[in-house]
Formats: structure tokens, C-alpha cells, sequence
């Protein structure tokens, strides 16, 4: 069989400066809509100050996580504002979680734990912001 | 020539809360059992409490980096523990650690560096937990 | 179409015991030599004290990021110290940072956001050290 792929771009507008979003059922979609039954679908942030990542959907943890985020790489003065930028914590929260996940897919479907979902994470949001969903395989 | 495909869904159960294993030769055996020459392995831990690396099989090393995790994530109360759990530090330990790599595959073997090793990172053990090796390629 | 593979590997050798290297370039032109048009880049460090990672190529930023990587890892003693070496901090820099990132490769192109470059970072240089691209697709 060929090689298939599906690309697919989405705009996150959010209305806090940081928020968590719940994007499995999104992906899940996207898997599906491709036709492809084994592979990998990649998701990334194409923003630098913004991160995918998966963990649990459970509030009580992802307000952990953001208590956490602001502990190690706290808003404040950073050389990067020389710029007249004012976002440096949400480079350095976004090193810290990374862009991007890579999900196998398997028989048609992510091939997830579980307790396994995927997050969209903004660090620095109130504008709009793309996100990839490459599924390749076949 | 076509694609192929291989998954291995392996369980691991650890005796303590957390362990760092070594699952190099595993891996390797999985490539080599797919027939792929050119291709990559995805390594995922399936579970939120728990990590995949790449580093140095040094004994002194792991300890180290575990006493770090411990500082950067450490137990702990937290929100998420309303829930019952008590692991919040774990899931923390793995949004650090990441919870996969993806090894490049050449000429059928893992193309690594010659200190590379990867290694199963059990954060929140004492049960059955889940891991994927998937290899595609041709 | 059939499967596409290019692999290649580049040896840093930096005149600093830390280093951020811009690498966008170089890993764009091995796309372009793969003729792959859809598909995923690997680009992976093949040592395990550096780091491959995406963000911004601001020089301010980066003086921010090497930083802020020396308060979470910092230089100090460590047991791995006992082999000889004197890099510990290098090795958790290098798990904090993550040693790779999978680049999407759409139209025979980087699938990039507009400010999203590659940056190859040396926690512990001033010897060779290998990077691996590897570009699959068809």
C-alpha cells in the first residue's frame, strides 16, 4: 500500500493568558478523517511560547501543573524583553513541556493508555495561535 | 517496497514506587524482529506516571537523577490528590521527563551515539503498567 | 510512490563548554536533498549532553534560556562525578532540554510556525559530538 497523510491546521484563540485544552476527541477526529490505519499522527505547537503534551483530564491536576509551570519558570524580567516582548516565562514554560507529541496510531485509532489524553497548552494567548495535526501512514 | 509495521505492548511491574530500567537490548530485539532497515521506533510510556529517556547507563547518573526529579517535582500535596491519588508528584516527574523518544532506525539496528542507552522510568510503580514499542518503516 | 530515506550525521565541535547553534538551515537543506515532499524529519543529538529543541532566535531569549537551564541544573558535585567525569549538570540539562525534535515536512518544506527555528544546544563541548537528521517521506 502507498504511504498516506492528512494536514491539518487549527487556530487556537484563547480567551486567558494561559489555558488547557482537552484536544484527543480533535485528533482522534483528524485520525480518522486520514483513512490511515497504522502510523503516527505528530502534534506540535507552531508557536514558541505554547506546548502539547498528555497527561491526565483531571482539573485538580492540571491546576497543579500550572502552579508548577509558574514555580520553575515564573513570569518576570527576563533579557528577551528588550524586544518589547513580555512573554519570556512562556518561552521558557514552553521549553519545559515541549511542542509536540508523537501518538501511534494503531488499527485506525490512537493507541493510547487508559488514562492518556492530549493537551493543547497556552503560555501566551488573547491572539490567535496554529497548531499542526500531521497523520502519516498507511 | 512497503511499509511495515511492529507493536509490542510490554508490562512492566515494578518492586518500588520508582525504578529506572534499562530497555535497550528490548528495543533493539523488536527492531530486529520487524525486518526494518530504515525506519524509527516510537517508545511511549502509556501511563502519566511514568517516563521513556535516552542517557547513560551510569549508576551514579541515575541516582542523581532521580534525587534531581525529586527536587524539581517533589512529593507532596497536591490538588490532584481530591481525587484519592496520592501521585501528583509523579505526574509532574513525567511531564519533566517526557514520556517517549523516538529512535531513529538504520540499516536495521537503533542509531545511536555511543553513549546511548534508553530507559523505562516507573514513577508511581508497584503496578501493572503499560509500554509501546512501535517500529515502522520498510 | 515508494519510501524515501536520507540520514546524515554532523559533528559540532564547539569553542565553548556551552553553545546554542541555530541549525535551521542546514536541517532545511537536507530535506531539500532527500526530494522528500511529505513526511518527518529527525533531528536528534547523538550524545547525552546536548540538546535539539525549537524556539526563538533571539539572542536575548537565549541568554535567558542558558539561565535559567544553570538555576534548574546547575553546575555542582554529582555521583556521577565518581567515573571521572565532571558533567553531571550537562546530563540533566540535556533531560530537561530533550535531545530531539521530529520536524513535519509538508510540500517539501519545513511545516513551520513563523517563528519556530531549530537549535542544536551544547551543554558540554570543546570535543566532537554527532547530530543525526534523518528525513523519511515519500
Amino acid at each position: 500500500m502507498a504511504m498516506k497523510f492528512l494536514n491539518y491546521y487549527h487556530t487556537f484563540k484563547t480567551r486567558k493568558k494561559r489555558e488547557y485544552i482537552n484536544i484527543t476527541e480533535l485528533v482522534r477526529e483528524k485520525v480518522f478523517e486520514s483513512g490511515i490505519s497504522e502510523g503516527l499522527a505528530i502534534v506540535s505547537a507552531m508557536h514558541i511560547t505554547a506546548s502539547v503534551f498528555i497527561n491526565d483530564n483531571e482539573q485538580g491536576l492540571l491546576a497543579d501543573i500550572d502552579e508548577w509551570l509558574e514555580k520553575l519558570a515564573p513570569e518576570g524580567d527576563y533579557r528577551h524583553h528588550a524586544t518589547g516582548e513580555v512573554n519570556g516565562d512562556a518561552h521558557l514554560k514552553n521549553l519545559l513541556m515541549h511542542h509536540q507529541v508523537i501518538i501511534p496510531v494503531t488499527s485506525g485509532d490512537l493507541d493510547f493508555g487508559p488514562w492518556q489524553e492530549v493537551f493543547y497548552a497556552e503560555f501566551d494567548g488573547l491572539r490567535p495561535k496554529r497548531m499542526l495535526i500531521k497523520v502519516i501512514g498507511e
